[in-house]
């Protein structure tokens, strides 16, 4: 194996590592809110400094890999998308940590299945950030495009919840605080589903060269 | 001029093009929350396709000078931080767009004057954006520093608004709908402000070769 070789498969494993970090994070902090459990949010705080360190190392890597070796064509292409990748990665961090931060608030107020599906949501994020990292890790170009298509549904799912928030806080005042860390969920949800989306586009520049940003229904 | 400056200068031209219209986009939503100016919302709609397009010419331009002439060290740096800033550029002109449909829903509401300071909010968050564009434009650290002090204010600033709003909300049921639009104003311009210090972040990458990423205070 080539130096280049070597240092391109770490930069791809140092990636992984944080795709797997990111998805437990994001995973705790649903958990969290769903179950009302203190132990699931800290985990996501206690993530948050080792999804911080590496985003730091992968783009250590990802530099040093255009510098000393003047990567070509899919190497190149690669290795930006390495550096995007990173960048949306380490935003989905933070955003667990925001939803979190919500969970623990919720944590002493009402039982929050009979205001609104929270599972369902999430379930439908989840998909789609595990579609993405898969697609990365295997090259797959067809589920990086079933993740665009995802996003849509997410988007009305979300506009659904809104409606159902708005309804739960006219009816009494003292619903309106738990409301807003609810709403905060599900779009927090929602932007972790667009940077799954930016992760697909991503990959799909990568594999095949293409830039499918702001194309039709963007 | 060799080839690669000439290109090199062609990528920071683009990059004033998009500051200018997303710093443009910035004001014209805020102006249409604050005097609830449709024909503002409107421009920044009009504003947002430009906006898409000169970010995929960006990217185009810094790959091709990466993969045509192997640049080294600052040069290579600057590519990098173009990379970022155009991606951070974008975000901010998809959140002025969602700040002018608040505008808009805010349109037919109470007064907005009374209920929130939004202008202060609004010039603190103008000030980072220019600052961080102005010290990319000339290389400035130390103009790039003073906007990773001012995030902290901007934090505070958004906190005292949502205490202020959810008071509003629980006022009167028929304040809630306007006072969610007006804290989703300012939530967006909380992260309208995270951008720019995520540019002021690339600026010092750039200059000094330096990643102040996560360091205390973070």
């Amino acid at each position: 194996m080539s130096k280049f070789d070597e240092e391109r498969e770490q930069l791809h494993n140092k990636l992984l590592e944080m795709s797997s970090l990111v998805e437990a994070g994001i995973e705790h902090s649903i958990r969290a809110v769903i179950h009302k459990d203190e132990s699931a949010a800290s985990e996501v705080f206690q993530n948050e400094a080792r999804i911080n360190t590496i985003e730091v190392e992968i783009d250590g890597l990802a530099i040093d890999l255009l510098a000393l070796h003047q990567p070509m064509a899919s190497n190149l292409r690669f290795i930006v998308a390495a550096l995007k990748i990173n960048t949306n990665l380490e935003r989905m961090g933070d955003l667990s940590v925001n939803i979190a931060h919500s969970a623990r608030s919720l944590i002493d107020g009402p039982a929050i299945g009979a205001i609104v599906d929270i599972p369902l949501i999430a379930g439908l994020v989840q998909t789609m950030v595990r579609k993405s990292l898969d697609a990365f890790v295997a090259c797959d170009v067809v589920l990086a495009r079933s993740v665009l298509t995802s996003d849509d549904a997410v988007d009305s799912l979300r506009t659904a919840c809104y409606h159902q928030l708005v309804a739960f806080m006219e009816k009494d005042p003292r619903n309106i605080r738990p409301a807003l860390n609810l709403l905060n969920v599900t779009r927090t949800l929602e932007r972790v589903a667009d940077h799954s989306t930016n992760i697909a586009e991503d990959v799909l520049y990568y594999v095949r060269g293409i830039d499918v940003r702001h194309q039709s229904g963007d």
